[in-house]
């Protein structure tokens, strides 16, 4: 359906950046099925289920926004959903170089698209990572993600 | 109209990298406009005219695609078209800040969104000015532009 | 004196860009001089004297913000008025080469430290250049710039 | 105080570009601190007591500059210490992304500023761990660390 | 001797990307060696052994192109057999600063001078790592490497 | 020849960076042609003849650098003189992605190489332009160009 889009991530967890990516998206999109992947090099803090469940919540508000999960090549999950069109934030420079090669071979594998889209300055410095690395330490990440997010990240850091 | 994007640029003149951007992007929306711009800041080749002309021709195989120019802001046409999203071609790094700083700019000044593509690896290297360049010292453009637009080329040249 | 730094540009005209980088490193240093250069290679659309005007409405607040212009060398008029350290905003990686070769030449040639800081990310895509076009389309830049300075903008292209 | 700055690193070991910064540094500000910091995602080849000890002999001629090390998030510790500026040395592009990231989250954290210096260009291409990966295969370093460093390293890796 | 030249990297294993660096540069040098390393930092897939016979097979038509390995630092090889040259294959800025940094390490110790090429646009997304990812997955990697090297990755992962 | 390669530029003048890559370059190849272009988007400070004269001084103690000028393409004359490398210095990431793009067109024009050589690091921050500009404004520029050099400069800009 020419509608659809993508958007994948590990979301480890969902920062405001991704809701800013996602939001933007859905309005241009008929639907935005929100892809949570497992990255075999990166051990992740939340497990799938708690991904799963924290995107859930933090995207409900947005009827043509789905979650979901999948196994194996994000080409093939396209395909097997008929959706030709991938949508990824870009923040910096650094993110360009990795994700231009992922278009490319995705584009080789199996005809299906991306569009980047820039991340809203204001949370150009926003990454999953930061904000773990922030919050174990005991600093405070209040707006830069959802305030059930915060509160789930310091449970699992405490 | 959900369906429709924008996709600027100056066409001095169209290249095969800007045709496979917008054979690509025809594929996804409804309909593509290719707006031709005039830089104030670059003293063009060919006329407005000459590139609008061009342009038809080399997308006329396309049903969806329509070739336009406009006066002004191109985030006013963008809305006075009721047209929400821009495409653009993303080459290197070095199209990157720029890119990024205007998309910031007409997503603050409109709420149009831009999508970036990457440019085919084999076109990655193509830019207007370098195909005037090489064709000004008698270098062999072909299969780098269409057929009918190196024959203009070199007219306009000689 | 060790309190004292240069804050060079051409500021044709300010931006809120360059008054967070103002703002922010005269709450470091004991006095800051804002320097407006004439650079031979653009041609301004204020006349040193209006960029001067401008300048100093906008930053009479900070009591420790001077506001100058100099002939010839940077350097050689830090050292004429015995600052050690230049003071340079960063927004993107495009602004990083050159910055970092003019930095590495001062260091050569006087001894003269840069000191670059980031700029605030919600103004990262802001650029003088970008302002003007924008407002020379009729594109709105309040918040961009202060008040009086998007008025002289609007007198200057009218 | 307005005249103190932080320089925090892992330092495994401090290399001569380290120093480059740390002395010039140290010639701007009253006092330097250099805060020695534990990187979880690093596994140091020399642990926390050797590294201070090593940076103390390094730098004990500078009679402004200290060496510490601190526990939890650099910004309180600033914050404890009633210091407001961060100083790092910027190499090359790749630095630059990161290092922006964290100086705007440390700026959001803390008002605390980064003033980033551009690292002397005979130096620009040291890292510690091009130092130490040299060193393992017996190549050698003398001209790249203090001589007294080369040493321990060659001891270390024997 | 001046038509020397070595070609060092983990291959592991070697792509089509490689093949297009290796083929090219063989016709400038009288004899080049292709080198594998092993890098401590990444856990090859394929043996070393394994990575010196898929090489020999997929360069086995160039009679100027010699597969070897070494212990050590690579200049000290290259050194050893008198060889002054090093080339490199660069695809994109992200290989840029870390090259240019063991460019410029190489140059130090030994004098040996490194030669960049261009990776040709059209395998310019291509990585080994990327490959093995791809084909861990179950993606189709015929076209960017050879079809016994596609057998044999198939073999392995499975 | 085999061993023979093109080192092109506009040497508007020549720097010790521009001085340090032929020398290097000369130490590899047999021959050194350095060839000086006429670029039309720059106004050269100094005529074609100043600048080969300047060049053949600054060479002329390596008996293998040949000192030449071509009309058109850069290609064309490589194949004229059956020339199959150019080598270019690289200095930093904002060299990188035009070089790269001139590099791929002259590989697919004429099958001609181009070989990146790293810009000594001390001399990285040195550009033509850089120093025309410190040199007008009364800066002192030895040690940057030969000593003769800057007496020309000086002449030329009094």
């Amino acid at each position: 359906m020419r509608g659809s889009a993508l958007c994948p991530g590990t979301f480890d967890p969902v920062t405001n950046g991704h809701l800013d990516i996602i939001e933007r998206a859905s309005r241009v999109f008929d639907t935005l099925v929100v892809v949570v992947s497992d990255n075999p090099r990166k051990d992740p803090l939340f497990s799938m289920e708690e991904r799963l469940a924290i995107l859930k919540e933090a995207v409900s508000e947005h009827d043509n926004v789905e979650v979901a999960t999948f196994q194996g090549l994000l080409v093939e999950y396209a395909k097997g959903r008929d959706i030709g069109v991938i949508v990824k934030g870009l923040r910096a420079v650094s993110d360009f170089d990795y994700e231009l090669q992922m278009a490319q071979m995705n584009g080789r594998l199996a005809g299906v698209e991306t569009f980047f889209m820039h991340t809203n300055p204001k949370w150009s410095y926003l990454s999953s990572s930061l904000i773990k690395e922030v919050a174990r330490y005991g600093g405070d990440v209040s707006g830069l993600v959802p305030d059930f997010v915060r509160e789930r990240l310091l449970e699992k850091l405490s």
